[in-house]
């Protein structure tokens, strides 16, 4: 149950910290050291405050920080050792459920990276497909161990963002969702496509598929964006629009088999809160898209 | 080995009519009815003969004909009593190796089309992928006796045709080839993109994959056509444009991961011996394609 | 002063034939007509209700309907004979102010116009450019005396609209506005492209050169749509779209001089109160637009 | 009349001067220094040794063989003072028929330049439109001496080659020629647009308009390049496409007015030798274009 930020602007100092002590992972000082700060006008301030303390504070606490997170997709996650935030994020990517193989990788790699830096590695689950991790963890660790402590503070921000979003209610919240979003054309009529079906799905060795079907309103758009509401996982996705289906039920004159049929549209997304807007303009003869906003 | 029309213009009688006696298979009385009318002037002109030959016979001659063919993929395949033509054109799409359960599709269709027309089944093999070959069986079945008939006349024209083709040397050559080229430009230096890897594959349930992988050239073009010298195969196909990887080398600026990466272009073919162009304008962030000639 | 319909709904009925007796020219019959079915929901009804009471006029109550309305661009015009509204609405288009080469020209139609047809032309220019009246003239001359009449009233009907909508506030208003919007995106950097200018032009024999200008926001639109809270008036225009002053301010490479510098984009609207959107797709050495909504 | 390269190769040291000499103007000396480095296996390669002559020449050689030019435009070009290949050149763009404005425009700059560099400005006029040339003459008016007298005898070495070009027949011409070309693409039907008239127009402030009007053949192309054999002209162009007309005459379904009538493509040339290609592919409804090769 999220609270309210009035509420916690009002609240004891006891209060405040018991509620937010979580943000950041088994780091009850970051709401310590911001109570006298209050009150906040809005949400994006009461997290800039918390993460302006982390910034501020000592590299040993810095580090503390970082080693109170749990190992990723590895022992402790096996052995229920996680906080319910961390379960919960990690379980959204079904990291708690690695296949032996994949456990195996995630086994090594934390080996190598924990002889390495001699902390867990953190990422933003809710931010990324699972193939966007394993990239970021092999080229991780061929961080220096200066830049790689900043990029974890860098990702236990997006956490702690994603969280705070999560538990207060209240004005001005920071950016954390993202938008997918498509308008289909069709250029014979000039005039949107309306009934078009479209499907999205997510590549990648271990992604899911299919993530969402829609068929095209009269304005040649879906009618609740494709993705929204969260981060956009930084990942590579396929759009697939049903436009040969569309032209044979229009009458429109194409080949047998038409030419176009399915048409792909493969991306990637590397702007977890940006917006993409990912149109398609067609003919039974010719297509174009654009990264749009 | 081709013989030359020359040679067939001044050949004996019963030269002429052994040589050309399999064009259509097991109807050597479609040479007879022809060689008196000597010399042809280019080998279209001795194909179109043929085929006035075939469209005037009977219909005892021409049900015959039909007859004279194997069975696709049937029984009569395994058992090796095709003509050495027959082999060679249905052994080019796998047909003499299907797998147990498709042999029992093929045989199913076989059996349920016999029993409606009394005759095999006749496609030009050399023109289809495998998945063609099932669609136009399945709608074929439809048809009326006297469309089927209609129907497989026609096919066995298209087969004596490129038998013809590629048993007589000589000037106006029927066009049994078609093509299929690609050109890809890079919109944001204005200029043919040099060096970017594409990828040809063929779709479909049955599909063997890739077909062909080639690199662009100065002009942004294949130096060979993709596909070329035959008939292009009805079917789905798909082209693969590695411009993430072009983009990179050339120190274009782009997300990371690159918006787009490898783009897939899904198409298809539907007249075999026509001209597909198929090019890609792209940026980073955009990207067009059509049939161009 | 527009009245609303709320006041109208519960005035006397003369207060309501004398307030709208002039929707329709010189035909306060067509208010008495519809004065008994009050209350009306929306002005779209009370405009439904007058047109059906035009509809349901006899031929000869038509016939008067449209010899009340003046000449377009004629003696009466410069007379001073026409009505207010008339005046106007003729007034907004020039047609009161034409050369004496263009007031001949449509003196010449006119004449052949009330020859042929026993009735002044009348066309509701504020849905059309100079261009247009001349076009639809000329093939309206054309017609058959029952298609005129028909068309005749047709426009007679759009005039009513307009002036309805003007002069009567309340829910449920007629569509009687167009919009013309544009949106110009950075195929380079895949992003809106903002600080474009953009200058609108009516093109045509008499059009008056440039409409508006405006330069792109953030989101690469222009704050306010470059045509709206009117009908759009049928006929000719370009956009001109300064891109090469954009990509040079941006530093994007182009040559020199830049391959694209004014981008025009030259198009017909055929329907005033429809919604044309556009757009510019960019770079440096390739563009395209297409007509979006 | 041209002589040729194997005529050179053999003449008389005095027979090659006297037919060279007038290549670089008032400079026989040019030729004086490569008559010894015969033979000359290409045209190309003469230019080439003509051209290291010139760079190795001394600063005082140099910039007498600059004051040896005319001055554009200008006095001595009235008076009849220049050399005929001069007096040609400077001819083809109406150099020698200036309105006294341009006379006395050109006269100035003229001034101005004489007066700050000491030689007269040279510019080599067939690459150049009038407009590129008033561009050019005014920037280079900011130039350094140095600078503007590399820039000046780059001109010089422009001028001579297309001379020599002239001049001489032979193997392995230097590359003096570019080329404009078209392909129209109607995306409805997927194939090259026949029958769509193009016309060509030069922009500028003395811009000459109209220079080629073709129809588009069964590829949707020239039968002959719009522009060719000869430099194009750096400066301002406008290619004028009439889909309209073709979309109608085709039957496709369009807008009354047709939402694209006359598409304009509105493009600058900065690359005289080069290859532009610039097609459309175009509905009724959109279309885009690009530089291609």
């Amino acid at each position: 149950m999220p609270t309210t930020l009035d509420h916690l602007n009002a609240a004891d100092r006891a209060v405040f910290v018991a509620t937010l002590g979580g943000i950041f992972e088994h780091a009850p000082w970051v709401a310590e050291r911001v109570v006298g700060s209050r009150p906040f006008a809005t949400v994006a301030a009461l997290y800039d405050a918390m993460a302006a303390a982390v910034a501020g504070a000592t590299e040993a606490e810095q580090l503390a920080l970082v080693r109170g997170h749990p190992e990723l997709g590895g022992k402790v996650a096996r052995a229920g050792a996680m906080t319910a935030e961390s379960r919960s994020e990690q379980g959204s990517l079904g990291l708690d459920r690695l296949s032996d193989k994949e456990f195996a990788r995630f086994g090594r790699l934390n080996e190598a990276y924990g002889k390495r830096f001699g902390f867990p590695f953190i990422i933003c689950v809710r931010r990324h497909t699972r193939d966007s991790i394993l990239d970021s963890f092999e080229r991780r660790l061929g961080n220096s161990p200066a830049a790689e402590r900043a990029a974890a503070l860098k990702e236990i921000g997006y956490i702690a963002r994603l969280r705070l979003v999560d538990a207060v209610e209240g004005p001005g919240k920071p950016k954390t969702a993202g938008r997918l979003s498509t308008h289909v054309l069709d250029t014979v009529a000039g005039k949107p496509a309306a009934g078009v079906k479209v499907a999205l799905k997510e590549l990648g060795s271990s992604a899911e598929g299919l993530l969402k079907e829609a068929v095209t309103n009269a304005d040649g758009r879906t009618d609740v964006p494709l993705l929204g509401d969260a981060p956009l996982r930084i990942g590579r996705y396929q759009l697939e629009f049903h436009v040969g289906a569309y032209f044979a039920a229009r009458g429109t004159p194409a080949a047998d088999p038409p030419f176009l049929d399915v048409v792909p549209i493969r991306f990637s997304i590397a702007e977890p809160e940006g917006h993409y807007h990912v149109p398609l303009l067609a003919s039974p003869w010719s297509f174009s898209t654009y990264r749009g906003s």
